[in-house]
């Protein structure tokens, strides 16, 4: 197969040297920045630079950009795509990737399926991508009526890069569990770790400081993006999270401690059995 | 010297073992438990089993109780501990154990220093005690006045167990840092949890769930003393994760990119920084 990634970020870059690593596949690479299709070239993590005209050749097209951005490719690119190819994306959000394509995927030669591969890094750009970022994580397709032969397809192909499962589900369901899983998270990571008292941390945690404020060092041009794109789940999410904060407040406050011996040990009962 | 650990749950059984294996100290045993006793001086944690006649032989004591017990054991045998002795204990707050001995503290003709080791597990009790818990971790002193001799000498006593730093203040400010560092990841974990959603996580996340959960498998009668004896820093706390994390939503709930991202970036800039 040859295998188009477009855009050679972390993720886009880190799938070319994963295909380059893990399968037999010919990897085109394309990116706006000449830099780094040279680079990515050089360094043996594509076999060749696409460009445009060369779009029509991939039987897979991995577009690996921001959500916005990856709409944006595909509609202007979208009698480009070889017809009977599939094309997917890699965006964190999936609902708004479908928004934006649904009215002109009825007329497509292609079959789209959005793709979400649960692995990221601190750091962004071709530089830290690495060939073994998906190893061991999770993979989430979201069909939404594509053929099951060609979702089984692409699965088969992503599952050889590395992924210890993969989770098919809907635009939907995919949304409202990133909110909770990932997004939520990384909110709380940058809410946490802007009281005062976090530059005195050293010494006062046995690692839940850590734990807590991991994805802080964030990108907030991309996760700005993805908050937005995904603002009713997220924001929904956040409420639950500030309600279940506030009952132990309460139950703090009041002196119960009953309360929150129930509270804690319904808690430990759900991490004993998730 | 001899030292006499009070209370072999995993931190007491913990030190019993780690002063066996990094020292030439000679340990004494005491719990409430006789099963638990016989079973530390089986496997070697402890050379002798103590009974409350044999207290006075101790040149340090480590009172390794939830802290309402802790402050009636050291009180209930006050006149027991050895003249000149070191009495410390090794509690997750320290203002709710010095104001329950503060009235005798006068009186003693031992030193008593506050003392929290940074250390724990999920599991409670002496079968999970580990010779090196404290390995790599923090020690925190509160001598609140004690001599600084004593203090130097109980600290180098201790760092012989392997912790990495020690960390001297004053109660107030350890029960103030322990309530953002430890005692708010705590109530966060349980509070993360109670999501419906957290039962379908499986796959849905690069690692985010795990750490923010890591700790919600916890001993509810333990944090709810603890919680309860700093309850106004935990709950103070509480009501700056609430606010920042009520800010964030503002800005997603009303499309704010420009304000999402200089949230993001202050925290990022942050956690550069800590």
């Amino acid at each position: 197969m040859k295998i188009l990634i477009a855009g050679l970020g972390l993720i886009g870059g880190s799938f070319a040297k994963a295909f380059k690593k893990h399968t037999d596949h010919t990897v085109l690479g394309y990116d706006i920045v000449p830099a780094v299709t040279e680079f990515a070239l050089e360094c043996g993590a594509v076999d060749r630079i696409a460009s445009p005209e060369d779009f029509g050749e991939a039987d897979l097209t991995l577009v690996c950009l921001y959500p916005k951005v990856a709409v944006d490719f595909i509609l202007s690119n979208f009698d480009r795509f070889k017809p009977g190819s599939t094309v997917t994306d890699a965006c964190g959000v999936k609902c708004a990737v479908y928004d934006g394509l649904r009215d002109k995927l009825g007329s497509a030669r292609f079959t789209f399926i959005g793709m979400h591969p649960m692995a990221g890094k601190e750091h962004s750009g071709f530089d830290y991508s690495d060939a073994d970022l998906f190893v061991g994580g999770g993979l989430l397709l979201t069909p939404d009526g594509a053929p099951d032969d060609r979702v089984a397809a692409l699965k088969s192909t992503l599952m050889q890069l590395g992924f210890a499962r993969c989770n098919i589900t809907t635009p939907e369901h995919h949304d409202l569990m990133i909110a909770y899983t990932s997004q939520l998270p990384h909110v709380l990571a940058c809410s946490y770790i802007r009281d005062p008292l976090a530059k005195q941390h050293t010494g006062y945690s046995a690692g839940s400081f850590q734990d807590v404020t991991r994805v802080a060092y964030i990108n907030d041009v991309m996760w700005s993006e993805l908050f937005l794109c995904n603002r009713e789940n997220l924001s929904g999410e956040i409420d639950l999270l500030i309600k279940h904060l506030t009952e132990f407040k309460d139950a703090i406050n009041g002196g119960d401690r009953s309360q929150l011996c129930k509270m804690m040990s319904a808690s430990r009962e759900i991490k004993r059995k998730v």
